[in-house]
C-alpha cells in the first residue's frame, strides 16, 4: 500500500470529503490533524498557503474539490460520460456556492451586521437554494446525480455538518430529510463506516 | 450545426471562458447579453438563479467552471490523464480563489472598510498568491498545466480582465508579464481571434 498523508485542521469542514474518499478507496492514510497554533509553521510548505493537502504516491494534491474529483475518478465514482461528469461538477459547485455564501455571513466579525445578513439570507436566499438542492437529491433517487453513488455524494456527505454550521441552521435534518439521508447513505458504506467509527468526533 | 445560446451579463467576467471555448470549438452560438434591468425577468428561469447559462443540444449547462471543463473535454482541451486533469482543476480553483477573495473586497459596500481591506490584501495577500500563479505559468511554458494548451488557459484568458478589476490592479500586465502573455496566447488562436474581433468591447 503506497503511503498517504492527509493534512487538515482537526475538523471535517472542507477536508472530510477527501478523508471519506480515501477510506472508500481502501487507501490507508496518516490523518494529520493540524491544530490552529501549529498551522503558521506548516502553511508556507503548502502549495497555496491553504489546507487540505494530500500527499499520495509522492505527489501533492491541494484544493479540496479538485482532490475529491481526482480520487472519485480513481476509485470508480465518476460519471459514465462527460454529461454525467458535468452534472456532478455543476451540483458540487452549486453546493459549494451555498457553503461559501453562508460562510461569508458566519465569519462576519461585526455581530450586528452578521445578525442582519443572516436574517436576510435565512428569509430570502437560503430557502430558495436549499429547496433547489433538495429537489435535485429527491429527483436523483437520494443521490446528487444520475440516481447512483458518485464522488459528488462524498462531497455532500463530508461537508454537510459544516454546511449546517455555516447556515446557522441546526434543524436542517428535519427541514430537508433528503440531506441527512444522503449523508447517511455515504457514511454507512462499509469502509467509510469503519473510518467514521475510528475518527475523532468533531462538531464541524 | 446544433443550436447554442449563451446567456450572461454584457461583460466578460465569469462568462468569457465559455464564450472563448465555444468559439475555439467552432460552435456557433447566440450571444445573449442580458442587461441588469432585464436580469430579474430571466433569473427564475435559470437552474440556480445565476448566470452564465449555456443551452446546447437541448440541454442546459450552468456553473461557469463546470461548463468550461465540459467544453474543454468536448473540444480536446483536457489533460492526457487524471493527473493532468487534476492539475488543471487545481490551478483553475486556485485562480478562482484569488478572484473570489478580491471580489469580496471589490464589492464591499462600506468605502472605508473596502479601502482598508484592499490595502491589507495588496500588501500581504495578493503578492503571495499572484507570485505563485506567475511561477506556475512560467514553469509550464506559458500555460497553466503541462506546458500545453488546456481549457484551464481559456478560464485564465477569459477571466483575466475581470481579475485585474477585482484586484484593483491595472498594472498587473507589467508586474507579471506571464499573465498578459498567456491571455494573448489564447486570444490569438484563429477561431478565438475571430470571435474577439466581432464581440462588443467591454471593460470587465
Amino acid at each position: 500500500m503506497p503511503k498517504a498523508v492527509f493534512h487538515y485542521f482537526p475538523v471535517k469542514a472542507l477536508g472530510e470529503p477527501v478523508r471519506l474518499l480515501l477510506a472508500y478507496g481502501g487507501q490507508e492514510f496518516e490523518d494529520d490533524r493540524i491544530p490552529s497554533d501549529k498551522w503558521p509553521e506548516y502553511k508556507p510548505k503548502t502549495p497555496f498557503g491553504q489546507m487540505p493537502v494530500l500527499e499520495l504516491n509522492g505527489k501533492v494534491y491541494a484544493q479540496s474539490i479538485a482532490t475529491s474529483r481526482y480520487l472519485g475518478r480513481k476509485y470508480g465514482l465518476a460519471g459514465a460520460d462527460i454529461e454525467e461528469d458535468f452534472l456532478i461538477d455543476q451540483y458540487v459547485d452549486f453546493l459549494n456556492d451555498i457553503r461559501a455564501k453562508a460562510a461569508t455571513v458566519h465569519y462576519e466579525p461585526d455581530a450586528a451586521l452578521k445578525a442582519k445578513k443572516h436574517e436576510e439570507n435565512a428569509k430570502n436566499l437560503y430557502p430558495v437554494l436549499l429547496g433547489k438542492l433538495d429537489d435535485i437529491i429527491r429527483k436523483n433517487n437520494g443521490h446528487l446525480v444520475a440516481g447512483k453513488l458518485t464522488w459528488g455524494d462524498f462531497v455532500f456527505a463530508g461537508m454537510y455538518d459544516y454546511l449546517k454550521a455555516m447556515l446557522q441552521s441546526p434543524d436542517l435534518d428535519t427541514k430537508y430529510p433528503s440531506f441527512k439521508k444522503l449523508q447517511d447513505t455515504v457514511l454507512s458504506l462499509p469502509k467509510v463506516r469503519e473510518y467514521v467509527a475510528a475518527a475523532p468526533p468533531t462538531e464541524l
